[in-house]
């Protein structure tokens, strides 16, 4: 059977403060009809065993989930008691799925990107599913680029696989400068490490045993059926145990068989404010205006407000967003930095704004 | 007997959004204590007749005002029906002291301006009140420039006049650009025109008749004491009919004898938003930051919060200011076009942010 993982940890700090803490970004109606989250269930409910898939989030974020996500039984809603980043979560997954279905084969969905293009996404998936289960490989999607970004990482493949469609990964590659971006994009072997990923429960499970062994030594304390007292005390013990590390670095940097299923599909994570001018519609100067706001003489800027008027003047790329307890300013180029703000503001004991 | 005359129309929207129609920029607190109209109260009262002395404010505005300046009686603080500049206002305070005084010397303020140091204040207005009495003369203060400024009008001074302190005015001089305020800095003869003139009732209504014979024959209207039915009807029939010009235009540049007393009082009309850097203390970066704020990586803004958090990074020499109803942002070199701002906010009807 195939399942959905859906990874829902983390709140989008980079998108503060149109998302915070108690708002997160996979709750946020950016496109289309509903959360992010729930499009990303609703996106591949036709290819996997909905009521059987399970979903990882932060421990306060548990309840609304599991309104969010109401075809998934609140059971296999895991409320992670402390991030350890992508690979522990996987391998939780992992180890509950194997355990319910030897064949258990799943994509991990993060639960907050954009694919505006569903069937050409299932197809892929399709095709993925299929290699990850007849030559048991560890699967990733690729985005074909379609500009210079430096906030992605990068997949280069390699020689065509056995099936259609399907490449050897020859190397993950961290976030370029912008002139190697350049390249990438002109070399037309380089993908976009979308984070999605597919394959057989047992297979990612004897891969966390050969790369990531604190990992698989935690695991073992997780038992039981999802929802009973023994499982979450499993869970407690196991997030106490398991070092944080991303399946990325853990994982996929050094498994042997690695393949690629390179698409096209809408794909945007919406890491950062700047992503918005390519989701939302912009005026014939470049700007994004989304709420009450007064722009004059401006170009290229993002203009967001949620309560209250916005009035921007004679500024070219820059975000403006206003919430019911704060402004951001900043040049789009320096949009990452909005992590910056989100450290001050938890170092200065302030809340993140309404 | 010497009189002031507090002009307290307008609301300073180049302030917006912390000055705006319903909390003009008279009534805020700047610097110092008490808001810029009591405090432009406060500066003259040991010279002149409190309780005789008139201002003129907005119709909706008259109620604040009359709290704002409690030493002077209700019924010498006139409402005006609508704003018709400071011509006709200046006018008709002219027409009310000499119908009570023969004698009266007043001192026209501006109810929104900075002064820093009330002493050498004191000292000047006593020089120009003896050069308007003993030598009829219109009399206007001259701020020495310290900076070339391209946003004030200046005043060519000419010949010493009779009395020390005292100088004939050769001209005065629109708004110029960077380069001639540069030349206005260096030649020493030229000094900003502060909108704050000295002179006897008697002499200005005699300029009025000569200059302004629409705004006299408008006067006629003008009867009976402030505070009586007549009067107040009289106000009306008056703005009714009275052009809207500006004293500087209608009167001082035509008038003859026009002398100019130079000063440095510490004086600055708080404009627009850029000034704040220069009445508040500002960081060793230049950043100017009054309420809840970050300020990251950012040198010479102005970031002003009355309620919620602003965050500001990687900016230079912009404007942020938030309110509870609204945020404007824009270079400070655009500062003048908030105006644009505030007359897009009132083609689409919509407040002006709270």
């Amino acid at each position: 059977m195939k399942y959905a993982v859906i990874l829902a940890g983390g709140w989008g700090e980079r998108l503060w403060p149109m998302s915070r803490r108690e708002r997160p970004k996979q709750l946020l109606e950016l496109v289309g009809e509903g959360s992010l989250v729930a499009q990303t269930l609703a996106r591949v409910a036709p290819l996997v065993s909905v009521e059987d898939s399970l979903v990882l989030t932060g421990a306060a974020l548990r309840d609304r989930m599991i309104e969010e996500l109401e075809p998934i039984p609140p059971a296999r809603i895991v409320g992670e008691p402390v991030g350890r980043n992508t690979a522990p979560a996987i391998a939780l997954a992992a180890r509950v799925l194997a355990a319910e279905d030897p064949d258990a084969l799943f994509v991990v969905l993060p639960a907050d990107h954009v694919i505006r293009d569903t069937d050409a996404f299932r197809r892929a998936l399709a095709v993925a599913f299929e290699a990850a289960d007849s030559e048991r490989a560890l699967v990733t999607l690729g985005i074909r680029p379609t500009r210079p970004e430096t906030e992605y990482g990068y997949i280069k493949a390699g020689a065509p696989g056995a099936a259609d469609g399907v490449f050897e990964v020859e190397s993950f590659v961290e976030k370029p400068d912008r002139e190697t971006a350049g390249r990438y994009l002109l070399d037309g072997g380089y993908h976009w490490n979308s984070g999605i990923f597919i394959w057989r429960a047992d297979v990612f499970l004897a891969e966390v045993e050969r790369h990531l062994p604190e990992v698989a030594a935690a695991l073992e304390a997780v038992e039981g059926e999802p929802g009973t007292v023994r499982f979450e005390a499993g869970i407690e013990r196991f997030y106490g145990e398991a070092p944080a590390v991303s399946v990325d670095y853990g994982v996929m940097e050094k498994a042997d068989h690695v393949v690629v299923v390179p698409c096209e599909i809408g794909w945007d994570d919406v890491g950062a404010w700047p992503a918005l001018s390519r989701i939302w519609p912009t005026d014939e100067a470049g700007n994004v205006v989304e709420g009450q706001a007064i722009v004059l003489d401006s170009e290229g800027t993002v203009v967001y407000s949620e309560e209250g008027l916005v009035a921007v003047v004679g500024l070219s790329d820059v975000v403006v967003a206003r919430t019911a307890g704060a402004t951001l300013v900043c040049p789009k180029d320096r949009a990452r930095d909005v992590r910056a703000v989100v450290e001050e503001l938890k170092r200065k004991g302030l809340t993140e704004g309404g």
